[in-house]
Parts: structure tokens; sequence; C-alpha cells
């Protein structure tokens, strides 16, 4: 599966069965995953996955995946994302993506046989329980409140949680508690695996946000007295956040490139529309000021897929590259959003309308300007870089 | 009514009103008009401000109106703008208000007590049918198809209008319809009143937008054998785009107006977030990146009001004023629309969520740059007559 | 003087002054006022500004100006702008023109009588000493360096001056200098009027910058034991940093006043320039791109008099202003900039060329983001300023 | 030398002797190349240059080059922009360095020995007559109006230039010229190789631009019955629009590279900058506006050189690549001018001074938006190509 041609082909089958398949029930439901059937169209479409070969192309081999690389997903991971629900159709969303990602490098035999090959075939879902209500962990991970407890045979956690998505309704939960130090301590976290049916996991609700397609909504969880075994512990204790820094860079990476190929459909269906239109005695595809957005689209995505491309053959080459992952998330989050925004005035009224879908991208994309760090917080990082670098030369 | 002292202190009640009775409806539906009661809410917030002597503040005051001229509507209009519901509950909306503004001007005595009056006093509510699907007028007025042929005692009217907002549910209807001359001719429309259950009148569907305040929707109608009385023509034959011009040039303000309402509110909003919220070390309120942002929001609300008021004393004065209202509309709809963005932006993943009122605001405004002409049109218009006047010279 | 009619009248003198007497040097020497004539050049222009009553419009009517106030100065520093040599020409122009405006406020009658009436009468140039060398006083005022201590009869001041623009032949400085407190504490500022002859007082060199238009360019000046005589305080002990205020905010709106027509006449040269060009198969100014650059710029430029308008009237009713003119020294230094860049980028090779004016208004007007305040300096006040309103509530 | 470690190794090797020997002139001229020496200048860097076997790095082996393909460039010739002079000192100067380029792939063995050999030597310069003065070619080749018309033994050229780079001095000319066709056709298009001191070539003029960095100035030139014999038309007859073609698409890579150089080096003045000075309590590079900055430029850099690594790796792989090189010359050419107007903004008052290289850079940067196709006519070529490519679909 490394070789160009053949990632191409699985690309464009990807493109087949999400035209196909996903896409209808997509649109026929504006983007909006619990009205399109939730769980039972998860367990459907990814049914359909299956049955020709598309399940789970990142997943390791020995568990039913494809096993491509960061580069290999690209194109892939673009073309499932051209549908809202592409991505859950082959089993490439976030976060149960990022966690197979993480499990992979981390969890022991045991827990790879019971938390990862099920999350790689489909046959149950999973959250990432990290950030936490003000004054916890949010953009800055260090505010940790959460704890855990060591007791006999394991550990008590105990804490809040919000912005967990996919929560409700996921199989188990990978949760992120402080075992050491303060709240403002950078170090301190050690990651823990839980059952979501654990006593003391409560999902208090859900965050209703402006986005809709993600399955199990973005949760707010209570934790009281959750009991984790100590076989549930994954990876060292308090070594947290670096598995967070293992499994953050390639997650980012791998939402810019679902992202892209939402954006790329809203882009093309601007192409169309003002390929149809004519106002003011002329087609809207041969005016000056729609052939300026279209060029500053073109630009826009052009430069996305170039960092995403130079990013993801770092990671591929085991560079750790978190200068270039912010790098790239933070323009490309950026980017795309003028992307879809401009598909939306390209289209006129029927842009902010359910008619073309391009009011749902752009109600689905806006808070991955926020969602991974917020462009501030990684301006403000590379900021730092750069004065460290030029201070040390 | 028309000195600066009493103008302030009916926005501070208007300000007052909306607080306390119109927003806590508001936000607990989301802005979602239909959601949270439709007519129903209508009829009791207007009754509610009627009592407070708040209601249609713009109409004639020999209709119950108090008759405030465009500078004075400026902080009244914002002060209710405040809430999406704010200028429903004081009957100072679009389409009502525009319509209100052009009956004043154009109507005859006996169309004044029939459909100003009534309007004005919040008996009924408005719509003005002027937008039609492609190919027909969209952008471009003169691309009008809907048409209106002379028969015995009056016309009949055949066509399809699209985006009609308020429609479902108005009282009466004004008619855009081509009395003369072909689609793609400036010239030779006529506008017709007509009340909504006049036979011949079908809504056929609402469009469903991103936007979810407007009473009655942005609907798409059908025309068919629609018969309007001699006395039921609104102005002169032929007229109507000249009627129309009357009607846009204050219509454009006065949704700029109600705008800056709304994201001023979004403004405070995130003031307040930030004041209270830490990481990395401070108060967000404290760091210079939300600074940055909010500098250029307080510039861009700043530049918004001051061409709102030249724009307006050139109204009050009698000029047509469409070359500062048409910059002033196009300006005002991409600063108000950066201003939200940054609201959204600063106040991190629950400025995405429900749990805040800005990214309800931000889905309610982001048409406002393509609805009541695009900004590229806006544009085309500004740089043509800007190239006119260099060769006049 | 005070009335609409007049200012129009006299706006349209100072534009064919300009036009006919100034603009032909200006464009013959690219701007630069040193190969243009220097202090020759500007007795010239000055003589013939004096012949035709222009000179001067915002001196006091008792030393020989006209005493517009500050609406009123807006069409006719505007029409002097449109030469870089025009304000110099009717002497109105930085830093002259704001040290009158202080002088007027604050001098005594002798030093009227000495500084003041000379100035206006453009027998000699004055400059403003306040900002310093780092870590001397900057963009922060309150690092203020220099000293004045208190000796028999007077003070004598000691320190260093950077980008002190026209000291080099000015006949006298208004030099700020520190009376109490450490650098650092933002009172104990005190003005002092010194004559440029006074023994201990040194151009040290010119600053070498981009702008090249300013008489007596920016200097960096040292002061030895320079003796100031206690008639020469400006105004009380320990008040400098007050009085600067009152010179800032109308200084500030006056450069606004002064690059508005710089940036018109760039933005002119350009409409006409597309309307003479072809290519592609049709004239520049028949071209989308090029519509929405000039829309753009009709847009900035708008913006930017209806800001200058409202804090010019509130500076004229007796208010500070400051958060006005800040916001409107801001946004003019930025949205000029845009529209002289979309006239260079407009006019092609030429637009960076000698050929045509646009490239050295784009190279004088830089500056203007920086000087006056950056406009970084700007926001951050800005949101301290509504963060403080809002926690007020 | 195509392996990564050498070319790392020639770069570094490339940014000392760059940092040594040009730098220091070129910042003491304020990068005014004849100021600081002209042709001599040239002479004696580029000797220096060939001691350390840096000269002509990408010029082919068998005349001395090094052999550099497209990839391999993008580091050294970094190296070299970050002087203005450092391009010409290594002999891989605009349009010199584009000139080896075609002549490796079009010239005849006599022409390569004749004009290819002494260029890569640095023993002549040379320049590429294509532009003309309005109505000509300018942005739109096939306004070509300059013709040849075939006499016995050879062409007659007859017509007029204009932005002839490095024509003052220059060696020899490539001439482009019309053989066939009218002006409005893209064919029929022929090059002419002519040396500079051949009867019938005048320099009629040095246009004076913003940029002062490039030997032998942007001329006009007039061509009045230059004759070129048979042997020096360059490739076939009326194919010269298809060797433009060759030429332009990595001329503009380089064109980046070297102004990637540039940026990088105002960059890292204000990233110096920032760090040594204090305003408002905090060191500079404390501030998150300045973060901010930083963040966006790194942005901007790294975004830059990804989308150059693409094209190139497309350029060494055969491809034409004239998307991706319109691209990334569009979306470089604004996002470098950025990088740098940023930091004269960091660089507050010393930023628009002589005190410091980033204004140079900024004034010489600036014009790069418009060289080598503007920005609008490469969007407008993107949004075509685009918008065929959804109607093929």
């Amino acid at each position: 599966m490394s070789e160009h041609g053949t990632t191409d082909e699985l690309a464009e089958r990807v493109r087949n069965f999400v035209a196909e398949e996903v896409l209808p029930v997509d649109d026929a439901f504006d983007g909006d995953v619990r009205a399109a059937g939730g769980e039972a169209l998860r367990i459907r479409l990814q049914g359909l996955a299956r049955e020709r070969g598309l399940l789970a192309p990142h997943g390791p081999v020995e568990h039913g995946g494809l096993g491509l690389g960061m580069v290999d997903r690209i194109e892939v991971f673009e073309a499932a994302g051209r549908s809202l629900f592409g991505p859950m159709a082959i089993n490439v969303n976030a976060p149960d993506e990022g966690n197979v990602h993480l499990l992979d490098r981390v969890a022991s035999p045991a827990q790879r046989e019971r938390y990862l090959a099920p999350l790689v075939q489909g046959r149950c879902r999973s959250a990432f329980a990290m950030t936490e209500p003000s004054p916890g962990a949010g953009s800055d991970p260090g505010m940790l409140r959460t704890t855990a407890r060591s007791v006999d045979g394991g550990w008590l956690v105990e804490g809040r949680k919000r912005f967990i998505t996919g929560a409700d309704g996921a199989g188990f939960l990978i949760v992120m508690a402080r075992t050491s130090g303060e709240p403002g301590s950078a170090d301190g976290a050690t990651m823990f695996l839980a059952p979501a049916d654990s006593p003391g996991i409560e999902v208090v609700r859900h965050v209703e946000t402006v986005d809709r397609s993600m399955l199990g909504g973005h949760c707010e969880l209570r934790f009281t007295d959750l009991f984790v075994p100590d076989d549930d512990v994954l990876g060292g204790v308090d070594e947290g956040m670096r598995y967070a820094q293992v499994r953050l860079g390639p997650a980012r990476m791998t939402h810019v490139m679902r992202w892209t190929g939402a954006a790329q459909r809203a882009h093309e269906t601007a192409l169309r529309y003002v390929s149809d239109r004519e106002a003011f005695g002329s087609r809207l595809a041969d005016q000056g000021m729609i052939h300026q957005m279209i060029g500053d689209s073109e630009i826009d995505l052009a430069a996305t897929r170039a960092l995403l491309l130079d990013a993801c053959r770092r990671l591929d080459a085991g560079e750790r590259a978190s200068r270039e992952t912010s790098i790239t998330k933070t323009f490309a989050a950026e980017a795309l959003h003028r992307v879809v925004d401009r598909a939306v005035q390209m289209c006129g009224g029927l842009g902010v309308s359910r008619d073309l879908p391009v009011a749902k991208i752009a109600r689905e994309l806006r808070p991955f300007r926020i969602y991974d760090g917020p462009s501030e917080v990684h301006r403000w990082s590379l900021a730092r870089r750069a004065l460290r670098a030029v201070a040390g030369r």
C-alpha cells in the first residue's frame, strides 16, 4: 500500500463509495448525524465500507486495517472528508482514528486485544477525555484538574471533563488524569483506559455546538470514584503528556486531511454554481471578482496540501514535527475556512440555504480554528520557538 | 423626538425592554423564532412593547408611530438589535420596517388606511416580493420575469418569487412585477399590493437557511392569475424600480443598525468571557492577541457607526445617498461579520456552543454579506461610479 | 469661515494652488524635499500661498491665520495633502501645525509673540522634541529620560532625542524633559521652548528614512547643558504630559487629513491609468478584479472620512475624544496604506516607477502606521478601555 | 550534488560567503547597486565567489557550473538571497539565471559556446527583452508588437521594449519578436540572440523604480533595423512563446527562492530587535501582538517553502507544472511581502530607516507582486483552469 499508484486507486474507491452511499444521507439530513440515524447509520455505513474493503485504512494490518502511513493517508482521508459522514463511514473519524494511532504505539498486548482490535474493526467507538471546564485543562493542558489516586489494585479517578467528542455511546474512554503535581504544572498526567459502562462515569450533558456531524456529540462528563485497574493504565504513570504529544501531531494532520475534502467539495459546488448562473449580462463564471475568489481558494487549497505533505513526510520519517504540524493545522484551519466562506459567497442566497451543501460545511468547519488548539495558541508557541532559535544563534 | 437627549433616553428604554423581556426568550430558543413561538411570540412581545410605548418608533405619528428620522433611529434600532427578536418586538424588523417607509412615501390615502396603519400598529406583517429563482431577478433586479398584464379593472400577476422574507403568515405582500419591457431591461416594473389570502398566491416552500430568526421565513412563492385591482397598484405603473430605490437606501441602513446591536452584544459577551478566564498563566483579558482582536473590533464597530451616521444625515437631508448607503452596507456587513467571528474565537469552545449567544449571532449575521446586494455587486457599482467620476473630470 | 460653503470654496482654492504651483515641483523631484530645494523651496511656495491668502488657515486670526476649527480643516488639509509638499506650502505641515495648535492653547502672551506669531506667518519652522533613542521614550512616553534640573533663573536640559521631525533648520524647539519622577513613571514631564541656536543643542544626525518629504528631516539631537530661562517654560512645570495630550488628538487628525489627500491622488491616478490600458482583450477599467480594488478603496476612503468627521466634530465640541482620535488614526493609517498599495498594483510596472506618483506616495505613507503611535499601541489602549468599560457595568 | 547533505553544506558555504563578503557592501549602500559600484562590484564579488567554488551552482557542469536541479537550488538560492547583492555575487540573479536555464535547453552548440558559456562563467551579463510599452506586450504576452521580418541571411528587428532588466551593460540580449500573426494572437513569436553592441540597439532610458539592486536597471530599449543572422535565432521560428514557457516556470521559482532569503533576513532582524527592546513594562518579545506577527510570518514562510518544494519536485520530474509555479509565485509574492511588512512594523521607527535592513528589503520586494505576472493575472489563469476542470467532469 506504500506505492503511489495504489494509494491513488484506493482514494478513488473511497471517493466513489462516499459519492454513492454516504453523500446522499449526509445531504438529506443536512449533516446532522443524530437526525440521520446516529449509531445505526454508523453500523450500516461501516458495513458497506467493510464489504468494499475500505474500513480503517490507517489501522494496523494485524487487526484488519490497511496500515497506511501518514503520506498515504492524505488522499484517502481527503476523499472520505468530502462527506461529513465519510470519515465515520470508513472508520477514520476523530477521535477514534487518533486513538487507534495512540493505542498502536502505546497499548500493551492485552490492551491491544481488548481495546484496539474492536476499535479498528468498527465494533465500538471511543473517546479521548482530556479537556475540562474552566478553570481546568482547556487549550492549556497543564491546568489539568481531574485526579487519579492510587488505591489497592488500581486507581480512583475523580473530576469533570468537557468537550469530550463521541463520549455518548462510546465503548471506552481514554482518560487523562493527574497522578502527581498540581494544576499548573506541565507534568504529572497519566492516561487510563475505561469501558464506558464502568461505574462512576456519567454523561452530564451534550454541549450543543454549531457542528452536528460528530456521533456521540461533545459531552460533559463527571467521574466519581471511577476505578481503573492497574492493567488499564495506558503506558507509564506520569507519562500522559508525552503520549498526548504522540497522538497530537498526527491527529492534527488527519483533521486537516478530512477538512480539505470538505472544503474541496464546497469549492467544487461553487465552481458548478457560477458556471450555471448569469447576472448583469454575463455568466458569473466569466466575472473577475468570481475569478479572484476562485484563484484565492485554489491557492489556499494548494498551500494547505503542500504543508500537509511536508509535515506528513516528516512524521513518516520519525520526526516529531511539532512545529510543522502546528503550522499546518493553523494555516489549514484558517485557509479552509476562507475557501468555504468564499464558496458560500459565490453561491449567493442559495449559499446560505440547505439547497446546497456549502452552508453546512461552513458550520461544521468553523470550530476547527478553535478545536485542537486555537490559532492564537499555535501562533504563540510558534513565536516562542522562533525567538528561542534566534536567541541561540 | 428629534432632539438628542430624548433619543438617547428612548434607546435606553428599548435596551432595558429587550434585556428584560426579549433576550431571555431569544437565548432559551437559540434565536429560532419558530421554536420560540412564532406569530404568538410576536403578538405577545409587541403587546409588551406597546404597553411601554416602544412600538414602531419609526412609524408615522398619525398611525401611532414616533416618527423618528434616520439619524434618530440609529441608537434605538441598535438597542433593539441586541436581541435577534428585538426588532420584531418593537416592530422595526425587516421587511415590515422598510415597507412602512415605502408606503409612507408612496401609498394613496386608501392604501395608507388599509395597509400602512395596521402594519405600523402590529396588527399584521408584510412581505416584499421582488427576488426570483434563476434566471429571474436576483442581485440584478433588471432580470425581473414575473409579469402583470392589464385586464378589466386591474392586473393579473403571474410568476415565481424566491427568498421572500416573512411571506408565510404575512397579512399582505408588495409584489414587483413587469408591466412592460423584457427581462434584462432595467425599467418596466410596477409595485402591487395584495392581501396574502388573495386567490392565486401560493407559498411553495420555505428556503431553509442558516438564519432562523425571521418570522415567516424566506419563502418561495408562486403567483397564478393573481388579480390585483387598479386601486392596489402602489404608485405609478412602470415606476416600481424607482420606488425600490426609495425603499432601498434606508432599508440598508436600518439593517446595519440592527446588526450593529447584535454584533455589539457578541463583542460584550466576549469581553466578559476573556475577563473571567485564565490560560497559560494569565487572564485572557491581559494577553496581547486578545487585545488585538478587541482593538480590531472596536475599530470595526466605530467605523460602522461613523459611516452610518454620515449616510443617515444625508438621507435625513433629502439626499438619495445611494453611494453612501452602498458603502455603509458593504463595509458594515463585512466588519460586523469580523466582529462576531472574533467574539466566537475569543470565547473558545463555548464560542461555538449554545452556552453563549455568539455562535447564533454569527449564524444569523452571515447572510447579510449576501442579502440586500452581495458585497461584490456593491463594489462593482462603486467602481463604475468612481470610474465615471474620473472620466468626467 | 465656519459655514460649509466657504470652506468648500477655500478647499477648492487650495486644490488649484497645489495643482498649479506645488505638484509640478513635487513630481519633478519625486517628493524629495531636499533635492527640490529645501528651505528655499518652502520660502518660495509659502510666498505664493501668502499672495493667494492661503497661508496657515488653521492659525489664530490675530496672527494672520484663518482660524479654522477641526471640521473645517478636513477638506482644506486634504486638498493640501494631494501634494507631498502641499501642507508645507500652505504652512499646515507637521510638526508646525500641531505646534501652532499647542502654543495657541498653552503659550503665555510673550511666548505667543516670540514663538507662535512667526510660526503662523511662515517666518520660521519648529520641532517637537519628545521621542528618544532606546531605552528612552518611544511609543511609551513614560520612559522619558531627558532631564531638566532647576538652576538659578531657569533649567538645564540634558539628554538625547531621536526622530525629531524638522529639527534641522528649525527656528525653535519644544522640548519635553523630565522635571520629576523616574523613567517609567507617567508624570513628571515639562515642556520647554528653546531657540534652535541656543548653546547646547546639537543635531547629531539625520535618521535616513523611507520618507523624504519632510523639511528638516527626522533628526537625532543631543542636549548638553541647554539652558532654558523660566520664561520659556511652556505652561506649568510637571504638566508636559497633559499638554502632549492636548496636542496629540488634533495632530493625529490633521495627519489623517493630509494623508487622505495623498491617498486620494494615488487612487485617482490609478483610476485614470486603468481607464487607458488594455490587457487580455478588454480595458483594465472593465475588469472585475480591478473593480474589486477600486470598490475596496472607495470604501476605505469613505470610512476614513466618516471617522475623521465624527472625531473632529467631537474635538470642536470640546471633547478630548482620545478614543475616537485613536481609532481614526489607526484605521486611517492602515486603510490609506491599502488604498495606495492597490493604486500601485493597478498601475502595474509603472506603479513601482517614478513615471507615476503612486510609488512615492506609498513610500511616504508607510511610516504613518508607526509614527504617532504604532497601530499595536493604539489597539492595546483601545482594548484596555473596552475591558474597563465592560468591567464597570 | 544531488544528495541532501551536500546541498545543505553548499547552502551553508553560500550563507557564510554572503555574510562575510556581500552583506557589508549591501548594507553600506542601502542595496543600491549603482552606488555600491555597479559592474565593478559584480566582477569583484563574482571573483570572490569563484575562488570559493560558489559561482553558478545552477549552471551546466560542462561550462563550470555545479548543475543543481530545482529542488537542490532552493536552499542555496535562499542563502544567496539574504543579501540583495548575493544572487549577483554567485551569478544566480535574474535575468541571467533564467537565461542560462533557457539556453541550456534550447541553444545550438555554437550558441552555447558563444552565449551560454561566458554567461555561466560571469564573463558577461544578459537581458531578456520581452515586455513592451503599452499597447504592446505587458502582462499579456500575446500583445507583442516588436516585429522581425525575414531578410537575406537573417532578420531585421524593429520595435520598443520596456522593463528590460539588466539591459544597460549586458553582453547580449534575448529578444522576443513577432515573426507571424498580429498583435493579439498568442502565437507567432520568435526568440533572437543579439550582442548588446549590435547596431540598432538603443537604451532609451532607465525606468526608475523603487527597487535599486538590479545591475543594469530596468531599461526602455529601441530596436531600429537590428540585424540578427539566422544562426542567432534561438530555437525554431514562431516557437518563442513555447520557449518562454520553458523559461517561465523555473524562473518564477528561483525568484521565490531568492526573495525567501531576503524575507527571512528581515524576519530575523525583527526577531532580534524585539528581543532587545522594552515598552510599556515588558520586552517586545514577550508581548502577544508581537507573537501574533511572528507566528503569522513563520506560517507565511513555511507555506512558501512547502509550495516551492512541491513545485520544484514536479519540475525536476519533468512536469511543466505551470499551475503549481503560478500558485507558488502568487502566494509567495504576497506572503513574503507580508513577512517583510511585519518586520518593518515590529522594528518601529528604525524599521522605516536605513539603520536596519528591513525597509530596503520591503522596497525591493514590493514589485514582485507585479513583475513576472501580477497576482491578478495569475488568479485569473488559476480560476479559468479550475472552471475548465469542473466543466470537464
